[in-house]
């Protein structure tokens, strides 16, 4: 399969322009054809308009028909083979292995959204049937489901080239809930992106889905991707990225003469607290294991522990030698792409140049510049230092952490009071610290999206429980989570439907519940049908 | 009962200020005691930290206990009697049955709101119980439910000095959700605020709700409103008011540090389309009909239909005539405040002048400045000139409404697309009509949030299926409405806990399903125990 650079808008291709970018091969420190064309904004223009042009008939698909094709694009990208799992590995730098599991996450989520698609109670169809005779006034007849917002711009993240890119969790669950999909490539995974959006849009033409139900644009700077955010038939953003780029499109969403939602989930360090009681039962066995947190996959997850808290003392400083020593002993790796390498080194030189702060370790081996390498790094301060200066608290996204020591517990919990809102938080102890230190506790309750017990935050799992959101800076809507079935209100609106003849109505309001969905009618759950 | 003029803080009184303000007797045109003081920025300050110190004890309520202070809130307002009735229509110029009305809708949603988290199932409890054993990782405990963002505002409207103000729609379901509430009484009808507050603290003490639950300050600028969202503290903003005032109130939570929602319910102009079956099949009725939802409430709903369109004709001008006919016979009543009279009439008088709009009638009985009274007015023009003018497809808060007169169906779609989100669009005609004007039909359902057949917008049922919002500028966000059970949803997020003993979690979690709630266990609802 030859890769061809331009953008897919609606099914063709597009893109003459001579001004474009190469994709980059981080461990090979080299380009990798072909030139993927800048976007314009005549060719945003045009993928926009294919999208709302799409998004009537698109939106009333039959639910089985839209599972059909999220299935599809599922069994489409698994035809990419190996192709796919080489491209993507060569403009990551993630080993073949990583990239297969990925996969294997991707198609899961897509079917997981297909599941809840063809069931189709995720409406929350609400029938409430009218009363003419009722005193003093008559009673309507009210109907109310969710419908899909309209078309939603996408924004690839470069640390998941597949899960959380041009087929990933975003563009699922819009596709899920009826909304056309404008994907902008993350730019450091071009070719990964052109592969994926051939997938959908061979799943597009085999469903014989509207045109523009899905579009690929490429850019290698913000004004693509503010452009798109910008342009008027847009309704809705998904963006897994940095603090920096996902508040610009925030801001700029929100500036709208319309505004529009923002998904954007950016980062966080995931603050993990270890009592006493845990640093004296095992610090060892607890310093692998965070150890492992800490460096898989070099570090490039939303989810790293980026900081540790805990009492200082013998135990931790136990605890902090067999930290050190897996740090010392990590591999170096090749990271994403330069820049993330670039901002991650500059961000570890800070840390170690910061006034009390200490480099415990770091990587033996010295991380080569030309195959893009990070290595591990660790570093302590005191909770007076870490209180006195904003940029500890801030995310080094990579294979490093900032463990702070407190002198006890009033400390820790001091401490957590000062953090920022997190994707994560974790807190290790036994069951009777939980009770013991519930102001810590509640504190912590407050700054996470999820909360983790004798646990650590990477590894997301997929499934109806999961939460993964938290309050700003994680994201920008702490309403809303990006994985699981949930995600899919993110992209839909309620409507009601008052006094319309049943056959007037979505198949979901009808009398007869032909899909058999459960329904609130006249205030009590139902699959039966009305009358 | 006395009016101190006071803000209520936590409990306390506070103001001792000389700067302040009067209420207004919009049909005597005379101002009424007390003075009621602006509040000043550290009156908002001691609100903000008041309603943060309550948040966690007031989250932590049982779902009982929080029912019965919204049920003893409701009983407080009926034992003010007719103390508030009297107030509130003094200070609103609505009549004493209007008030009566109103407050028996108050009530009642204070009560839907107490059986929605008396039942509990609300919170959408989830529960993916671990898999250790799972290969390749095992799979951890996840366990998630809704928990409140935190100290919501709410401002009161003007035209709503019950039901969406001090105790309104958005205070209930902010404090059902578990969020304590600081209240900006609207200056229209502060002593009206001041009764209601006292009734809210007084079931907050009966209660033992903790201090801060619920405070009320007032202010007649921008000031302490913006103070208000702006403030750290505050995490959620429920508005219903004008476009300006909301937008404003958008803009300045979206330029926050950290980003809050605003639910802004604004303007609206509620399309009306008659389609030709409709007007030769009783042009007549409709116009008596139509008059009535014109003229009700001296047109002060958001949900007034400020916009009628038909196809020209014989049955159009029957329509037209009869139309005019009502409206000259309305008798000017007193609106809300001198400010809504004023714009009222600027707004008529803009109309009038407007190129190509004709004022088809108005009252006959002149308006009376002195009583602050508002007449029926309607214009007619025909689609061009209404699309070469944004202004008349704006928002004239009164008993005043512009019908434009197409030449066909073609034309009515085509003027459909030019409009902006609305609360409601209503379409008249009959069964065949639906299918037959389907695309009239598609682009109504795209501009807005309920969508009428055969009827009127004004009157908004209280019920499941209810959805009270729509498209900006409607509303600042699509995604929420503000009547019915799902309002709480605005005040609520996501949060996961991961591998928490059961003792450790909030009880809708636990493994005993203690609280008898709908859950979703492994993937599949249930009301039982897990285990």
């Amino acid at each position: 399969m030859t890769l061809h650079g331009k953008h897919l808008i609606a099914g063709w291709t597009n893109g003459e322009a001579t001004e474009g970018f190469r994709a980059w091969d981080p461990v090979q420190s080299a380009g990798l054809d072909p030139v993927f064309f800048e976007a314009t904004p005549a060719d945003i223009d045009a993928a926009a308009e294919a999208a709302e042009a799409a998004f009537d008939a698109y939106a009333a698909t039959e639910p089985a028909h839209r599972a059909d094709f999220l299935e599809r694009i599922s069994s489409e990208i698994e035809g990419l083979g190996e192709t796919l799992v080489k491209r993507a590995s060569r403009e990551t730098g993630l080993p073949e292995g990583r990239i297969r599991g990925e996969r294997g996450r991707t198609v899961y989520q897509l079917r997981l959204f297909a599941a809840v698609v063809r069931e189709g109670s995720w409406v929350d169809a609400r029938i409430d049937r009218a009363a003419p005779d009722r005193t003093p006034l008559p009673k309507p007849d009210l109907r109310r489901m969710y419908v899909p917002l309209g078309p939603v711009a996408v924004f690839g993240a470069s640390n998941f080239p597949l899960a959380y890119s041009v087929a990933g969790g975003d563009t699922a669950s819009a596709l899920a809930a009826g909304c056309p999909v404008i994907c902008k490539a993350h730019p450091a995974h071009p070719g990964t992106s052109e592969l994926v959006a051939h997938a959908i849009l061979r799943a597009a033409e085999a469903e014989k889905m509207p045109d523009g139900v899905f579009s690929l644009v490429h850019g290698q700077g913000y004004e693509v991707g503010l452009a798109l955010v910008r342009h008027p038939l847009v309704q809705a953003v998904g963006f897994t990225g940095s603090l920096q780029g996902g508040r610009a499109l925030f801001d700029a969403a929100a500036a709208r003469p319309v505004p529009i939602p923002v998904y954007a989930e950016m980062g966080s360090v995931n603050p993990v607290f270890i009592l006493p009681s845990a640093l004296e039962n095992g610090a060892e066995a607890l310093a692998e294991k965070l150890a492992g947190s800490i460096l898989l996959g070099v570090g490039q997850f939303c989810t790293n522990p980026g900081l540790v808290f805990g009492v200082g003392g013998e135990a931790m400083e136990t605890f902090l030698q067999a930290l050190g020593e897996h740090i010392r002993r990590a591999e170096p790796a090749s990271m994403l792409h330069r820049g993330i390498r670039d901002r991650f080194c500059a961000g570890a030189d800070r840390l170690a140049a910061a006034q009390g702060v200490e480099r415990v370790a770091a990587s033996e081996r010295e991380a080569d510049a030309a195959r893009t390498e990070g290595g591990g790094a660790l570093f302590r301060t005191d909770v007076q230092a870490f209180l006195a200066n904003d940029m500890l608290s801030e995310e080094v996204f990579g294979p490093s952490s900032l463990v702070v020591v407190a002198r006890d517990t009033a400390e820790l919990e001091r401490v957590a009071h000062s953090l920022k809102g997190q994707l994560t938080a974790a807190i290790h102890g036994n069951g009777e610290d939980i009770a013991r230190y519930d102001g810590l506790v509640r504190v912590l309750r407050r700054k996470a999206g999820r909360f983790i017990f004798n646990g650590f935050p990477t590894g997301v799992e997929v499934c109806p429980s999961m939460h993964h959101g938290g309050p700003y800076p994680a994201t920008t809507d702490v309403r809303t989570g990006a994985v699981g079935d949930t995600a899919m209100q993110r992209f839909v609106r309620p409507a009601a439907w008052q006094d319309f003849p049943s056959s007037a109505l979505p198949p979901e309001l009808r009398d007869r519940n032909e899909r058999g969905i459960l329904r609130l009618v006249d205030g009590k759950y139902s699959t039966g049908d009305v009358g």
